[in-house]
């Protein structure tokens, strides 16, 4: 599939309401489940979202667009909400979430993007050369991953519970080794 | 995390308007996405949770339940929804889901369950006896796998687009030999 920035949006812009319709007010035992050390709850999930949403995808798509002599984007800091978010609910990031997304949706359509802009490129610290559509369509798989990964870090709470049926669940043991 | 009826009902009533916040009219190109030959989409997976609602877990809950002569579970068909929903919208599907969920959790909490029923026995046709707190709790982690199915089918979409960021997005590589 290719990207456009219809149908690419289109996805954007329903993540804040899909978490929003799974976690708020759901109860902390789910909230703040994790995958073992070191591996994002659906809390940490959420404040790393919003870490994209204030340090990642519209910063990186302004230095590409601007095209100025320094188009290598700052490295991303994966751990950032974990200070940041210490004494939020998750409620409070939800709802955080939803205001910078849309904000942002709203910036993004405001360039009016021609095809041929999406093209332009940038330089990625690890990777080097990427394009402005490569790092949109990066967005929404980054979104659809983390969603994945909620669902599956809340799954795994229940590994010991379902029994035999683990065989037909492959959600509970495809990874062993989380990765987010 | 052990199984308790508050909880896991928490979660199953939040699937409808996860998958409607997600999925309601949202493109066909996301909608029928598939990772290949023989996987669901999301639209099949709307109506797979569906066939669940009809003809799984509270059929199964009420065998138990009975405790009479025979305790075997008729098999599951995980087509079934194939040939009965050619003709539907993902639209009809998600007011169907949410609808015969709600009937389903008002079921099960007219039931009143004790703590000691979930103890009760059935016989699953693969596997043998199983609890009802086995079949409820994977009745929670079934949702949470076909949610996160959604999200790594749509995701996958995007495959070719990401280009060097592939690296970073572990829900496109992690399953190559899809399973659901």
């Amino acid at each position: 599939m290719e990207f456009t920035l219809e149908r690419g949006t289109e996805l954007l812009a329903r993540t804040p309401p899909t978490l929003d319709a799974l976690l708020r007010r759901l109860h902390t035992d789910w909230v703040r489940a994790t995958e073992g050390p070191e591996t994002f709850s659906p809390f940490d999930v959420v404040g790393h979202l919003i870490d994209g949403e204030e340090t990642d995808w519209m910063p990186r798509a302004e230095i590409i667009l601007a095209q100025g002599p320094e188009r290598r984007f700052e490295p991303y800091d994966r751990v950032r909400h974990r200070a940041r978010n210490l004494d939020r609910t998750l409620d409070s990031l939800l709802d955080e979430f939803a205001r910078l997304r849309a904000a942002n949706l709203a910036r993004l359509a405001s360039w009016k993007l021609m095809p041929g802009q999406l093209d332009l490129r940038g330089v990625h610290p690890s990777f080097g050369e990427v394009t402005l559509r490569q790092l949109l369509s990066t967005w929404v798989a980054h979104d659809l991953g983390h969603l994945a990964q909620v669902a599956r870090v809340m799954a795994k709470q229940y590994r010991q519970e379902v029994g035999p049926w683990v065989a037909f669940l492959p959600i509970l043991t495809d990874h062993d080794q989380p990765r987010s």
